[in-house]
């Protein structure tokens, strides 16, 4: 099958792009109306997927989520994305258009949260494994981007989406077990529209962990965070263990800041205060340390 | 080594971001004065590049040549880019160090001819081999997007760039030998100074062969386009035969058409005319078929 072949059986599950000059020239032109924001992830097979655990569809829809979710960390309404595929010889054009059909639907989730996205670019070329990088585009719509580094001693911790529910997800997959749980591992769902709306003075999307991503909320910010393992468990996803809320990665949920009382849909999980670092129930969380995918151990 | 002690010795070989946020955060922001253009392309080792040709500077210098090109194609200013890398276990920090030496090269080349251009973002995974895609971000500073579709029969079809020089180096590489023509192959030179200045009809970039290139376009415009060898051949780098002129993919050169004089520094290479389809010298170019890295010759 060569590109073009591919590329027309990939186009019928990819929404109506808003583009001024859609895909297929040698670049997509966009129109914002404000400020863009631009960030990059990268799923690798064998390394965050397995494609016996997860259908082409569901490494699409983590694909458009796990990239969404950093525009909309920003205060950005996602609006584009571009993705490069590297798909090995024995991969099948189908688990290729069973891709295309997730990107489809995670955009089309997104839709019907925040407005329109779509899939303004690719590039495609063989490889040894499947790995799929995308690039997301959020527009600011005129809007002051939210930082990590806006935290305020004094101030509430909140979190909003499925905490710790991809790591229970992964830990029934490994344990060769499925269930409705492990969807939230392979097709996570960030709530995106929350993240729009919130009076936020710094936030992020959780990608490696809670304890790991409040160290760097609390170093971007020049504060100290103390996570309170009641409230914790209390934002967890159901069956989800104390551990897996603290230091599971992936889930795509957003940790944010507010001055006062907690938003309708956000959890309060810990507190603000002066000083550095982080603490849960004011003592060191131990070996909590979240994910690093490229760390090896050392 | 963590991702966070690479990161750092990545950082001090990139450019200085004019981002209104730079890379650090969840996603970095700009903030363009009109319309973005975008577009993303991979290298893959093994498929674009052996690491025995190729540095690893010489890797991140084609990977922001060939993204920057696809932005310049558009009369888009290239002013950012995200870069996605996996990296096997045997390959060495100072790969990846030398890899962001040549993506900070690159930008200087680029930033010399046109401005400012940055890093913004980037992520990174353990992976079974070497890839490297990047998306790149335009902007089109309230010009008119340049597109496929807009040549006109009657037009002169123009060409400026090092045109077949890549597959010559590649030709040469392939053949053990060395020389100052490698570095055609393995560091690209995109004119992109000359691609936002030209009033052009239409424009692309040559990255699958002139032939193939030339098909796109006449395709998009609804027109046919004639090569003259002749000036294809005067065109060319010293050098180049015939077929890598025709065929040779990856220089990243531009094509475009004009309504009337041949613009400095670009190369009359045929004609717009009435129909469809390519001739070369008004024949048919039987096997000239140009790159098709996804093809697997079915």
């Amino acid at each position: 099958m060569s590109e073009d072949e591919i590329l027309r059986l990939i186009g019928r599950h990819l929404p109506h792009s808003t583009a001024t000059v859609p895909t297929g020239d040698d670049s997509a032109i966009l129109s914002p109306v404000g400020d863009i924001a631009v960030s990059t992830d990268i799923l690798v097979e064998g390394v965050h997927f397995r494609t016996d655990w997860s259908t082409g569809a569901d490494v699409g829809w983590r694909c458009v989520m796990q990239n969404v979710a950093d525009a909309a960390a920003m205060g950005a309404r996602p609006m584009s994305l571009v993705v490069a595929l590297t798909i090995p010889d024995y991969v099948d054009p189908s688990w290729i258009e069973d891709f295309a059909r997730g990107l489809g639907q995670a955009c089309d989730h997104v839709a019907q949260q925040t407005g329109p996205i779509a899939i303004d670019g690719g590039d495609m070329s063989r490889g040894p494994v499947i790995t799929a990088s995308a690039t997301v585009l959020g527009d600011m719509e005129g809007r002051t981007p939210i930082l990590r580094s806006g935290a305020q001693p004094g101030e509430r911790l909140v979190h909003c989406g499925n905490l710790g529910a991809s790591a229970h997800g992964l830990a029934l997959l490994t344990a060769g077990r499925s269930g409705s749980h492990t969807s939230l591992f392979t097709r996570p769902v960030p709530p995106v529209r929350q993240a729009l709306t919130i009076p936020a003075t710094a936030m992020m999307d959780v990608s490696d962990g809670l304890v790991r991503d409040c160290r760097r909320l609390a170093s971007a910010s020049g504060v100290a965070i103390d996570l309170d393992t009641e409230l914790v468990r209390a934002a967890s996803s159901p069956g989800v263990t104390l551990t897996e809320a603290l230091t599971g990665g992936e889930d795509h949920g957003f940790l944010a800041t507010v001055p006062d009382t907690c938003p309708p849909g956000w959890r309060t999980v810990g507190t603000v205060a002066v000083g550095h670092g982080v603490t849960v129930d004011g003592g060191q969380p131990d070996t909590l340390g979240g994910w690093d995918h490229f760390d090896t151990g050392s």
